[in-house]
């Protein structure tokens, strides 16, 4: 049962912005429209920037990452989602994001953002992510779930079985499961996270299934190291 | 390079509970020294409860339970490791933690509550965590790094090559590590997290490898499932 056929883009397809999106990055629709500055040079973008970075030290931590960035129903990003969402734009490995970064390198090649400084690679991708989001959210209940979590998946070329679908809902819902009813639903940042980790894992075993025949043989070390290397 | 031959054991074993301890189950260690009634008739435990369930709804919600819990440095826990205590101690299945629970059938295996209720055995389980933390915080300094981590891991029956470890420092370490230096250290929750997926990991791929040669066949449903249901 190999089902991921397809080469896996998670870059979105979807641009239809529609005003109730789900986080902070909401000004990011407004922005959409402009063509980012190579150098950073947009100075709406800066605003933003500058809106961030509480400290003025010139650059974004984690923490102030975090506390700017809100999911629609008021909750805050989770920490291991701030860190992913670092670790991609922060090309230098400064541990902060900068303004005006250099070339954008990017890193699990999720998107492409050549000429783009950290910040404005950082602030497109949240807004992407927040068109996909709400595209998604087919009734517009601010959160996916369910059949909505499978068509995201399957259109990113994930075509996951129930079983593992029912266990990216359980472990990326933002509260736990009861014994009755669905599964609550996932929150924005949880949602991003959940698809960049089922791209890597994906990624990683087709990395070590070399003839594609759905399965492979692995070590202790390797199994840990592909668990351990996902956000 | 097969390299957990003990039986893991994560059951904390270190009882001296330190004044400077790390997180809201601080009043756990003056209660450590009662023994919890099993019905939970505990006044001063009771008293706990109560301050957590904020809305007096009787049972505790992942949210209260996420406002309760604070780190030695101020950070929130974070959602995960949340859901993780709620769902080792929700026997009920009611997505809820009950001060009158049944008998506390312990999932995980990692303690055993037997005739506790689910809120007693939730409040022992974090301060068995906090003695473990500052027992091998041997620097004082609140966060968990590199030879800390390492004997942690080592004496719960883990000897993690220095791959793994560095990668379990980095993946649960509470902010984004740098080019420069050592990674940042790992704050209570996340310390409990990690070692409880370590643990998790480490089960799942023994139950698969049954002839104990470090070597697994498996499919991808497998790998996700494997990986999947982890904290």
């Amino acid at each position: 049962m190999y089902q991921y056929n397809h080469p896996p883009n998670l870059r979105p397809q979807y641009s239809q912005a529609r005003p109730q999106s789900a986080a902070y990055a909401n000004h990011g629709s407004r922005h959409g429209h402009h063509t980012p500055q190579p150098s950073g040079g947009d100075p709406l973008l800066f605003q933003y920037f500058s809106a961030v970075d509480q400290d003025r030290s010139g650059s974004i931590s984690v923490t102030e990452l975090q506390a700017a960035l809100i999911n629609g129903n008021w909750t805050r990003f989770d920490l291991d989602t701030v860190k992913m969402l670092m670790g991609i734009f922060d090309t230098d490995n400064s541990g902060t994001i900068d303004f005006k970064g250099g070339q954008a390198s990017v890193i699990l090649s999720l998107v492409l953002y050549s000429n783009a400084s950290e910040f404005s690679g950082l602030w497109k991708y949240i807004s992407d992510w927040q068109n996909v989001f709400v595209h998604f959210d087919r009734d517009g209940s601010g959160s996916i779930e369910g059949s909505e979590l499978q068509q995201a998946l399957k259109s990113f070329g994930y075509n996951l079985s129930p079983t593992l679908l029912t266990l990216v809902e359980r472990k990326y819902a933002s509260t736990l499961a009861t014994g009755y009813g669905p599964p609550p639903g996932i929150t924005f940042d949880r949602f991003v996270r959940a698809c960049v980790v089922v791209k890597t894992l994906t990624e990683s075993f087709q990395r070590v299934d070399t003839d594609r025949d759905g399965w492979v043989q692995i070590s202790y070390e390797q199994f840990m190291s592909m668990v351990l290397t996902a956000p």
